[in-house]
């Protein structure tokens, strides 16, 4: 029986408004994974033109929020305690992929790490990495 | 004689079309230390209500970075090598302000920290502490 | 009444045998705040002569911990969950000194940072920045 | 042809003294990756009898220097700038395997993963996972 708690994320990107406003978007997800995508576009820009780091930090750390939300059982939610985002290379281009994927999911707290790929020249390059810790929370009905 | 690179700090924060969007403003700099304010709004929110941990990320990121651009001299410019933000305490208030301080600006690299703080009940409650790495790069034109 | 566990300080600093293999001593502690020093000797050196980031990164986290411990109640104790720590200047000087304060210590995670300081030319120079994430956990004997 | 810098990283192992005092020895390295191993001894036991967090970082951030140092072309060297290592299981384990991967090495800076793993019930656990950010520096002789 897949355990994975597609609800819970899928809530994670419906309810979030930050998230919306930044057009970043679930892609799919499975227990301890989760996949998102975001679009370049001019609101997400820093002063050089390029994807603004926070930008990056948001989609790393939600997607991060996403796959530790895949292994949560019914009653129980996650909160990012710290994330920390490597910047690789500048994002440059139309489309970053996130994929995160858990490493550890305790009782308390839920170790992930992502990475923002992105398609350059026919081959895939990493634009950012992340590693976050999560705490787990019980469920509180979502504002939306 | 001050040395502080005002101009960039305000170009820093005039030019980031991300910035403008989270209606994250620029409250004054000096010599190593950089001060942002940012306004709760429903377009900030995570899931649960509270400010999204990526709008908090942006706020401390972009600000280490002004702080950090305060240290440069002529033609030079500074990028975001890796940022940790830890979250202290949920973000729920009108305002949050961000104080990033220079810890060693280098010839080749800029280390920053920030915290964001908010007035809770009379006092002051830091809820969110960041740790930064930036690398000095040429200045290039600004896009804006 | 103060409620500083200072028994809990002193054992973690007593009882760990890395603590003493690399010389480091518990100077001194308060409700949050831990105090601690290392000398530079042979066994400590990297390739180049300098401290190893690696006994530098002991001497941060390990007095995080003292200071988290510092904070907790009876039959409470901490293990790290993660840290981060940033290397400013190489460390050439015959002592350092480690200060670490407590952010935030709640119920479940306690947030920490400190700095290495060395004095030099009559000054005080930071080498190191560390920011570290703790677990309350349940007291359980020391094995010394 | 190969362009493992196959001798620096031996030499980065070599001439540690930090690392022989720890037990640490490279196991293998090619291009961008390096593999070490540290036995379990009394004298790496934090309070509780678990290998020292910082022990753990040591070896994580000598080994994410090993691979770092493998791309480096002659006359250059790497030198740490900040290690962030989570900790997701105790070391309680008789040897500890770390294998580090550099993420992208540049011009000026390095980035690397590492994961420190053991051998449980006959399959393989992670106990930490760690991620560092190295800068390329001229290479100065060693101090053995």
């Amino acid at each position: 029986m897949d355990k994975t708690n597609v609800r819970l994320v899928e809530e994670i990107f419906r309810d979030a408004k930050f998230i919306h406003a930044l057009g970043i978007e679930l892609v799919g997800c499975g227990f301890g994974w989760c996949e998102s995508k975001m679009a370049k576009s001019e609101g997400l820009q820093q002063q050089h033109g390029f994807v603004h780091a926070g930008a990056l930090m948001t989609l790393a750390d939600h997607t991060c929020g996403g796959a530790a939300a895949s292994t949560m059982p019914e009653g129980k939610d996650v909160i990012t305690v710290e994330t920390k985002v490597s910047f690789l290379r500048p994002a440059t281009d139309k489309q970053m992929i996130c994929r995160a994927t858990v490493l550890r999911s305790g009782r308390t707290l839920v170790f992930v790490e992502a990475e923002i790929v992105v398609e350059r020249d026919g081959t895939t390059a990493v634009v950012a990495k992340a590693s976050s810790t999560l705490a787990v929370i019980p469920r509180r009905p979502s504002t939306n």
